[in-house]
C-alpha cells in the first residue's frame, strides 16, 4: 500500500476532527475554513521529464529492466518531497516543482552501484528514498534533474545471529515489516518513532531517528553495529565489532549523512528479545519544571523506564497525547503536566524497575494516575500525523520541530523556542498554540519536541517560514542542537552549518567529494553545494 | 614525577620477580638471563637536533618563552616513543632513532594553534604527547624531524556542571589528577584502564581508551560529550547536546583520530556520583567457554556488574591477576577459569545487582569464591606493566595485544590468535605462554586481551615481529578488529587500512588533508603518508 500522496499514512485511517476541536480552533486561534478546493492527483500539472531516453535506458539496464524505472505521473508525484507541513501544503496547492525525473527501483547493492554509475554518466542527481517520511526537506535536492532511488525492493532480513543478537536488515524494509520478521524469531528492534508505520530502516540510519522507547532501547544510531554504503566511488563496509579503537568510528560518519555520502544498502543492528511484559502508566506533575527534574533523576540515577515522556502544561491541557480526547481537559486549570512511563521486559525485571521508578517519581512530586493515561498514549502513539492532516483540511496550520541540549540548558531553551514561535506568529496576526514535550532523555540532557497550531494565514508556507527561522535562531542562541531526531535536510542546513562550524563542514565536504566527486547524491541536503 | 624512561611508571614501585616466577620462566620457557648490561640515560648517544634556531625561536614565541621549549637530552629521551615492549627493548638497547627535536609545552588552546603554525612554517612535524603510554607506536611518526607537543601544562578542570553531570577537562590532565579534582565535588569519571596512573585525558580520547570498569561506566569514547580540536587550519568545536540528528557525529570522527587530525585541547565528559559502595568478588568456571557464556548472559540480559572479567585456563593457572601469587595455582590442574565481578554504586542498587548477577552466574555454572580474589584483583589492577619490566630485566619477553568481535565469533577468534602466537614463537625456538582474558563486554560482543611471555631470543624485537604480524593476520581473518582499546598507531596501521578498506581510508585522508594540509600532525600514525 502506498502512503497518501498529499498527506500522511493510510487513507483509511484518516479521521475528521471532533467538533470540540473545530470549535477550539475557531474560538481560540481564529481558524477559518479553507476556500480553495482540494486538488486531485490528476489535477497536478507535472513538467515532462527532461532526462534523455539514453539516460532512462541506462537506468533500466542498471536495475534489470524498464519495469523498475517508473516515469508515470503518480509514481513521480509520490516521490515529490517528504511529509513536513510545508511539503504537504505545497503539494496540496499543486506545486510540483521538486518532482523527480523518474523513480528507479534497484534490488541489490550492485544495482545501486550501477544506478549511481548511470546517474554520473547522464548528469542526473540521485535521491535515496525509503519511506518518504522526511520532515526536513531531505528529499528535495537543491538543483538539477534527479531520480528518486526508491529502495523498497531491498526489503529483506538478510541474517539473524541469535548468539550475538545482531540482525542484518536491508534499507527498504519498513519498520513494521522489520519488526514482523524479527518477531518470527523472538526478537525486536524496539524502535518506534512516530513515523513507525511508514519509515524505513535505511532512513532511520541515514537521518539518526529516535523512537518513543529510546529510554529503554536507545536511539537508532545506538542500535547500529555495521553499515554498507554504496557510493559513486565504490563500497564502504563498517562494523567488525560492537566497539573498536581502530580509528574514528566510521559508522558514526555514515549515520546522519542523509544520503549525501552514499546509499545505505545494509544495516547491522542489535536486536533484543521480544518483551514478555509491557506496561504504560501516567503521572501528574505540578509543573513542566518539576516533571523535568523527576525525569532527570530517572535518567541519571535510574531505574530507567523503557518509555519516559513529559508534556508541558499546554500540551497536557489540550490533551494532545490522546487525540480523541482533545479539549476534554480544558476546564481543569489545575491540570499540571502529564508524564507517561512505560516498562518493557521480563515480568520480574519490569516490576522491579516500575516499583523503584514509582518511588523516585513520587519523591519528586509525581502523582500516579494509573495505567489508563499510559494505555491511551500507547494507543494513539502513531496518530498525530493523521491529526495534522485533519487540521490542515479545516484551515489550521500544524507543524512540529525539535531540539536537544544538556540538562542545565533545557529551561532556557524551552523558554526561548516558545517565545520565538509565539512572538513571530502573534506578530503575523495568527497567535499560535505552542505545546512541548520531553520524549528522549539521557544522563546529560534531553530533547524538546514542540507542536505549533495556528490559523494558516493567506500563504501558509510563507506564513510559517519566519516562525521556523526564529525558532532555529533561538535554538542556536540557547545552546541547543538544530535537530535531535528529524535531521538536517535542506530546511535546517544553514543552521546546521553554523552549529557545526565552517572548518568541520569543510571536512565533511572533503569526505563527500572523495566519495561522490560529481556531487550527484542529494545535492544541497545536509551540506551546501559548491 | 616523571615515568621511568626505559620502563613503566614510578621507579619506586618496581619490584623484583619472586623466585617462583624466575624458576617458572627458566623451567617452562627456557628464559636465560640477559648478558648485556642495562644502559643509563647518560649512556644514550642522542643525535643533535637539526631544527634551525629560527624554528626553536618560533616555537618559544608560540608558547611564551624558551622555558617551555626543551631540547635537553633527558626531555628528548623521555618523549621518545611510547611503552610497548618493542619500545622499551629499543630504548634499553640504546636505539634513540625516534627522538624528537624538542619538547614544546603549550599552556592554552591558542598556544597549541601557534605551535602548529610555527611547525608549518619550519617544516616540523608535531606529535601530541599526553601520558606517553601508547603501546602501538603512536608517538613515533613515520618521517622527518618532529617536536613532541607535550600537553602537561594544560591540566585543569575547566568546568563542572552538576545538573547536567558534565565536566570540561584539559587534555594534559592525568587520570589520577582528574579523578582527584572531580572527587572534590563528589564525582568520578569511572575510567580505570591499566595505564590509569600515567595516561592523560587527551590520550584517552585520541586513542579510544577503555577502562576496567567499562561494563558499568562505559568506554572513554562513550563518556565524551564534546571535544575541542586545534588543527593547522583552525578550531573544531563539537558537542551541543548528548545526542543529535544534526549530521554525522563529529565527536566520533575526532575520537580515535590519534593526533592525525589535530590536537585535542578540551574534552567534555559525563561524570557520575562517586560510588558509595565498591565490592569485587571472584567466581570460578569450568572452562573459558562456560565463563564466556555466563558473561554474555549478564551483558545481554543484565544485571550488569560494573567490572566483569574472565581469565582463560592458562591465565588462571599462572595467576596473572595477582602478581604476588604467580605460580601458586600451578599445582591445581582443576583450576578452571577465574572471573572477577565488581559492583559500584549505592548500597541498595549494588546489592540488588550483585544478588541477581550471582543467581545468573550460578545458573550458568559459576562457583562463588567470595571477595578475596576480587580484592586481590583490585589491589593489583595497575601492576602488570611493572611486572613486565621485571620480566624484561631477567631476559624474558612479555607483551600484550587485544581485539574485539561479535559474540558468535569470539571462540574462533580466541583459538586463531592463540594458535598464531604459539605456532610462530614455537617455530622460532621460544615456545610461549599465551594467556587471555575478556575484560570488556557488550550486548553484542566482547574484547579478548592476550598476554604473551617467552624467552627473548637473540634480537627480541625481530623475534617478536613475526608473531605480532601473525596475530594481526589471525585477527583480520577471524573477523576481529585490529584493536579494541590500544589504538592503531604505526604498529597496526597496515592492518587497520585492510580492516577499514581503501575507500573509507581515502575519506579519512581527505579529512586529514583538509584539516592538516601540510601533513605535519603525527605523519604515518593511523593513516599512511602519501
Amino acid at each position: 500500500m502506498d502512503m497518501l500522496w498529499n498527506g500522511w499514512g493510510d487513507p483509511a485511517k484518516a479521521a475528521p476532527l471532533p467538533d470540540s476541536v473545530t470549535g477550539l480552533l475557531r474560538d481560540l486561534l481564529g481558524v477559518k475554513p479553507r476556500s480553495t478546493p482540494a486538488l486531485a492527483l490528476d489535477d497536478l500539472d507535472l513538467p515532462a521529464p527532461t532526462a534523455a531516453p539514453a539516460a532512462l535506458a541506462a537506468l533500466a539496464e542498471a536495475v534489470g529492466g524498464t519495469g523498475h524505472v517508473r516515469t508515470d505521473a503518480e509514481s513521480r508525484v509520490r516521490h515529490t518531497r517528504g511529509k513536513s507541513t510545508p511539503d504537504l501544503l505545497r503539494i496540496r496547492a499543486g506545486d510540483v516543482s521538486d518532482v523527480p525525473q523518474a523513480v528507479v527501483l534497484p534490488a541489490t547493492h550492485d544495482e545501486v552501484l550501477a544506478v549511481l554509475r548511470a546517474c554520473a554518466e547522464h548528469a542526473l542527481a540521485a535521491v535515496p528514498f525509503g519511506g518518504g517520511t522526511s520532515v526536513v526537506g531531505g528529499l528535495a535536492p537543491e538543483r538539477g534533474a534527479f531520480v528518486a532511488l526508491d529502495l523498497r525492493r531491498m526489503d529483506g532480513l538478510l541474517d539473524l545471529d541469535p548468539v550475538s543478537r545482531t540482525a542484518v536488515l536491508q534499507p527498504g524494509l519498513r519498520a513494521p515489516e522489520a519488526e514482523a520478521l524479527l518477531a518470527e524469531q523472538g526478537f525486536t528492534l524496539g524502535h518506534f518513532p512516530q513515523s513507525f508505520e511508514w519509515a524505513s530502516i535505511g532512513g532511520f540510519a541515514a537521518a539518526r531517528s529516535s523512537g518513543q522507547a529510546s529510554a529503554g532501547y536507545g536511539r537508532f544510531d545506538e542500535m547500529v553495529l555495521g553499515l554498507t554504503l554504496a557510493t559513486p566511488r565504490g563500497t564502504v563496509e563498517t562494523g567488525r565489532a560492537p566497539r573498536s579503537a581502530a580509528g574514528p568510528d566510521l559508522r558514526q560518519l555514515i549515520l546522519g549523512s542523509e544520503g549525501a555520502f552514499g546509499v545505505i544498502t545494509a544495516v547491522t543492528v542489535r536486536v533484543r528479545p521480544l518483551p514478555e511484559t509491557k506496561v504504560y502508566e501516567g503521572w501528574r506533575f505540578a509543573s513542566f519544571e518539576a516533571g523535568a527534574a523527576a525525569l532527570r533523576v530517572l535518567a541519571q540515577d535510574g531505574p530507567r523506564p523503557t518509555v519516559l515522556r513529559l508534556s508541558d502544561e499546554t500540551e497536557t491541557l489540550i490533551g494532545l497525547a490522546s487525540p480523541d480526547k482533545i479539549g476534554a481537559g480544558l476546564d481543569r486549570s489545575d491540570a499540571g503536566c502529564l508524564a507517561v512511563t512505560g516498562y518493557e521486559g521480563t515480568p520480574e525485571e519490569t516490576a522491579y524497575r516500575r516499583e523503584r521508578a514509582a518511588a523516585v517519581l513520587t519523591a519528586h512530586g509525581g502523582t500516579p494516575l494509573g495505567t489508563e493515561p499510559g494505555e491511551r498514549w500507547a494507543h494513539g502513539r502513531f496518530s498525530a500525523p493523521y491529526l495534522r492532516d485533519a487540521l490542515l483540511d479545516v484551515g489550521a496550520f500544524a507543524e512540529t520541530l525539535e531540539t536537544a541540549a544538556f540538562w542545565s540548558r533545557i529551561p532556557e531553551l524551552y523558554a526561548a523556542v516558545r517565545s520565538a514561535l509565539t512572538d513571530t506568529l502573534t506578530a503575523a496576526g495568527t497567535p499560535p498554540l505552542v505545546m512541548c514535550h520531553i520524549s528522549h532523555v539521557y544522563e546529560n540532557g534531553a530533547s524538546l519536541y514542540f507542536t505549533v497550531v495556528s490559523a494558516q494565514g493567506e500563504d501558509p508556507v510563507a506564513h510559517w517560514t519566519p516562525a521556523k527561522h526564529a525558532a532555529n535562531e533561538a535554538i542556536l542562541a540557547a545552546g541547543g542542537t538544530i535537530s535531535h531526531h528529524h535531521g538536517v535536510g535542506t530546511d535546517h542546513r544553514d543552521w546546521y552549518v553554523r552549529e557545526t562550524g565552517e572548518l568541520a563542514v569543510e571536512a565533511l565536504r572533503a569526505v563527500k567529494r572523495r566519495l561522490d566527486p560529481d556531487g550527484l547524491l542529494n545535492p544541497g541536503v545536509l551540506l551546501p553545494t559548491d
